[in-house]
């Protein structure tokens, strides 16, 4: 690498995006950041994020790598990609970073947040960014399934493509966690890497156990059975989000580093 | 009138709507309204709401009545009518009413609330349902000014068409209201009714004042000439809700009525 390294947290709207990667013709984030970088600096500029997003599916706190061969103060350089990327995204923080980051591999775990809309009749301010479940859902026999499938698991069950995951099916899931505030219901979901359409393939499953429709318990029997069968629905992407990333320590915050408090 | 009376609440997202009323080759929520009824009974339905909105404003409790010659159960309606409609709006509740109940003039009183997204980033969230302003707005100034405006008050130099105004531009504001919660700002408008564009009015004046551009006293003065100036300008349409309605009394609530609980 020569020049300077960035990192960006980025919050977008998916509605009007075919996902985030770059496609001919379409309508991507991943194009929409790369010609906003383009615009700016003159060069031309690849972006690498934590997380790839599918078409429709929203972000809190996506985050992004890029390197610039010719340095820019971060403050302007954020207002800049601001005033120039469709309203749909916005940058939130911007900063330099050594060149050892890297926004997929620095990320140690990412929390996705897939919202339910619980109530017969849909919300017009709600529609593009939760899905809507007329029936009402037993939270408490979500919250048992969701037991069952934290930590440390071969999920295989719960990717919507498992033949083709490079990296095999185990991950841990450090969190699996349901709340209801009126007739919204958020799960969230923490784990250190999640396979292909796992948070949706979860939400999809959670929905039939709130239904009533599969027992809580029969999360362990899909879990163990490793095949991908139609008891787990991948739920719609207009209702997930990548809500946030946790990285690793970096060098100035790293246990045993230097006190960033003055000493004495 | 033949036939019944419906009263339905509703909400919707303004977003791609040239506003309420009927407009030949435009997409208009009384248009889509009237279109989803006339599917549904054959019949060709007028329907009246108690509060046109503009082009991007946005309504989470407006109502309208219509009459149909040949009723049906209202719940079967509603469900209907929301199944018919597009997807941005939606029928919450849906009535008979007796015939002298009328959307505009049975309102005692509308609250129209007004969103600001107060901090220098955009939110792709709120971009469309709030009007961000990037300088920090001073809260105790607009409150100080908000005072001045509360009260049976000549409003003529915060309506957007003073001249065309035929019930003249007397109102009653029994409130006016700012909350702050994090970067959102809301101002809350409760009045007996309201002129032309005069909450979208008021927010551009309450604006200028928390930027500091006038001193909040302006708003006597203003309200004394009766002018409408540049000095109040129009905040942009799609920070703008029509939150709510208060009815007039119905028969069985009205004071001395039976009361709704059995005798003994």
């Amino acid at each position: 690498m020569s020049g300077q390294r960035y990192k960006a947290v980025l919050a977008y709207d998916g509605t009007a995006f075919c996902g985030w990667q770059i496609q001919p013709d379409q309508p991507t984030l991943q194009g929409a950041c790369e010609a906003a970088l383009a615009q700016l600096t003159g060069e031309k500029v690849r972006v690498q994020c934590c997380g790839r997003t599918d078409a429709g599916v929203h972000a809190r706190g996506q985050a992004m790598h890029f390197d610039l061969q010719h340095p820019r103060p971060p403050p302007q350089l954020l207002r800049s990609l601001n005033a120039v990327l469709p309203d749909a995204i916005r940058i939130l923080k911007l900063g330099k970073v050594s060149e050892d980051f890297h926004a997929r591999f620095s990320a140690v775990a990412k929390e996705y947040r897939y919202f339910i809309w619980n109530t017969p009749i849909a919300d017009p301010f709600r529609r593009l960014y939760s899905y809507q479940v007329k029936d009402e859902l037993d939270i408490a026999a979500m919250r048992e399934a969701a037991r069952h499938l934290e930590g440390t698991q071969d999920f295989a069950a719960f990717s919507a493509n498992p033949n083709r995951e490079i990296n095999g099916t185990v991950r841990e899931l450090y969190r699996l966690r349901i709340s209801r505030r009126g007739h919204e219901i958020c799960i969230s979901a923490l784990g250190n890497g999640f396979l292909y359409r796992m948070v949706r393939s979860l939400a999809g499953f959670l929905i039939r156990v709130g239904r009533g429709e599969l027992p809580p318990a029969a999360a362990q029997a899909i879990l163990a059975s490793r095949l991908r069968t139609a008891r787990v629905p991948t739920a719609p992407g207009h209702g997930l989000f990548l809500w946030k990333i946790h990285w690793v320590p970096t060098k100035a915050m790293a246990p045993g580093s230097a006190s960033p408090h003055p000493p004495g």
